[in-house]
């Protein structure tokens, strides 16, 4: 790494089912100056999150789809190295969506002041950030579970699913989660309190989720979407609620040639279920106020958090690649310079 | 027909994918005589409607599906010729649950009476019944569509279809509806004033909704399903509701087999979408409020409703297995004996 150089991802190229290295570049140019209202930012830092594939794909989206040659979407953690805004001054800890970078000079308008009391600084990216809200809106303001509801919630050991079963827990909710590796799911039920897990891999999730709740499934907070979701709507209790937060499982599938599965939303009338769809940004205006509360929960014990770290700006595109393949275990960031 | 004999039609044996007449039974027995407490009832007419192929399927569904031999389920309007009640007097009108045949004695209670002031008697099975009351409590209930929203509906010139259309218009939606030949789009748009129409098999249905909507669909009545429920997907506005209220086209798909398709719950998220699924029993606390009012509808001309009637209970297997295939016009009974 350079001290007068910023390097930053690009997409070179838009991937045709997973991402392959080759269809990110990396690109340098000289550390920019922060003119008069701007902060020049220094990422610590980088989320990957799973919706960032979604950007790569041309077509509708609820944000805009990047072209070839554009900075990959993303937010960072960052320290102001030089102000010429009085809003912050250097050394202030951010976040702000700068992309994948490590140097940017932005409006002090598009940075957020990160408050250390709160959290780590790392979480938020994570806990008490974008993952945690997305968790809080989509448990407690869609799909609104009662006390002795049965949440089941996949990816679960992620940044999202983890909070979600562990609000679930604090709401009085039997929470089984569903992961992609035994030791996942003996975390989130050992570390995490969960009442049950399901291997999606190894285990039959239909007859699992029958077995661990045979009055069925109240909510279900679907991160994936795909043969996992398939399962969970055989199991949907009368009145259930589905909340489309992500469709991991499907996000390398080739648009001209989706993937497909049974046509069933037939169940839906059965169980008089609703299914619901949501963006986290829809919350805005409350997110403080539940930022605050996570941060409460944390410090209590009551919500765990997980970082998988990967280390150098320079693996970034391999850690996406993995993160897409459910390879990570924990909140995946990558760590560009230290703290 | 005999003036001593009930005839019966009964499930002999499962259909696998489309019925086919041999899994129909026509059995005869004595016309039972009304006990204290019953009345003897001769149907008029029979209501044939595509739920009834849910009820040959086993496995899970919202009502006991019936067991090999069984007489299919189904609603008459029926004349009361003997009563042992004195609720019920010989001539009154009603409608009841006895399946397909001709004379059934049933208790006085699993009666109801046909009020033939609201409309003509067949109605009471269709736009003054369960067909109707589907209609308005999922538009009105479920959907919740306000003035200026752009309503889909499919099946739209079936029994169910024409009536959301038309409580859409009065409500200041705009209408388009989806229906399976050229004469009935012709119908929706020139008889029952929808503001659209789509023919599903000649026509691009995703390219007809941007061209007729290019704002989107606000609200979609669901009464079919696969391919055609894919279209109306992919051109959801924000906010869009759908009520899940049939899904015709997957009917007779082999539960072994099912039919498959886009895996496009993603969708929901990007434009913040809810699917809801219902059932016109869910609201019998209503139905009476809501039959008053499109019979209000129907005295005033707002609601026209088209009946489809085929002669002689001998005809009502070719009949059903016609309606799964889209070949009625309108509502579909079977008459039975005269009024």
């Amino acid at each position: 790494m350079s001290d007068t150089m910023n390097r930053a991802w690009t997409m070179t190229s838009r991937p045709e089912g997973e991402p392959a290295p080759d269809n990110f570049g990396l690109v340098e140019s000289p550390i920019p100056e922060a003119r008069h209202g701007e902060v020049l930012i220094r990422s610590l830092y980088m989320s990957l999150d799973p919706y960032m594939r979604g950007r790569m794909r041309g077509g509708p989206s609820y944000a805009a789809t990047l072209e070839i040659g554009d900075i990959m979407t993303g937010e960072v953690v960052a320290r102001v190295e030089q102000s010429e805004s009085p809003l912050y001054k250097i050394g202030d800890i951010v976040r702000s969506s700068i992309g994948w970078q490590e140097w940017a000079a932005v409006s002090a308008h598009d940075v957020t002041r990160v408050d250390d009391k709160l959290g780590p600084i790392s979480t938020a990216v994570g806990a008490l950030g974008m993952p945690g809200m997305t968790a809080y809106f989509g448990l407690l303001e869609v799909l609104k579970p009662r006390a002795g509801d049965t949440l089941v919630v996949s990816a679960a050991s992620g940044a999202v699913g983890a909070v979600v079963g562990q609000i679930g827990k604090i709401n009085g909710c039997f929470v089984i989660g569903i992961a992609g590796s035994d030791e996942k799911c003996k975390y989130i039920v050992d570390e995490l309190g969960f009442d049950g897990s399901i291997n999606y891999k190894t285990q039959d999730v239909s007859a699992e989720l029958a077995r661990l709740s045979p009055t069925g499934v109240d909510v279900y907070f679907d991160n994936v979407g795909g043969p996992v979701t398939d399962a969970v709507l055989e199991n949907l209790a009368l009145k259930a609620r589905v909340a489309i937060c992500g469709q991991v499982s499907q996000y390398n599938a080739n648009p001209a040639n989706p993937s497909t599965g049974p046509r069933n939303l037939g169940v839906l009338t059965r169980v008089r279920g609703t299914v619901e769809g949501f963006l986290v940004y829809d919350f805005q205006l409350q997110h403080e106020i539940a930022r605050g509360r996570i941060s409460n929960w944390i410090k209590d014990g009551r919500i765990k958090y997980k970082e998988d770290i990967v280390d150098g700006f320079e693996n970034a595109p391999q850690a996406f690649i993995g993160l897409l393949r459910g390879e990570n275990f924990g909140k995946l960031l990558v760590k560009i310079s230290d703290e």
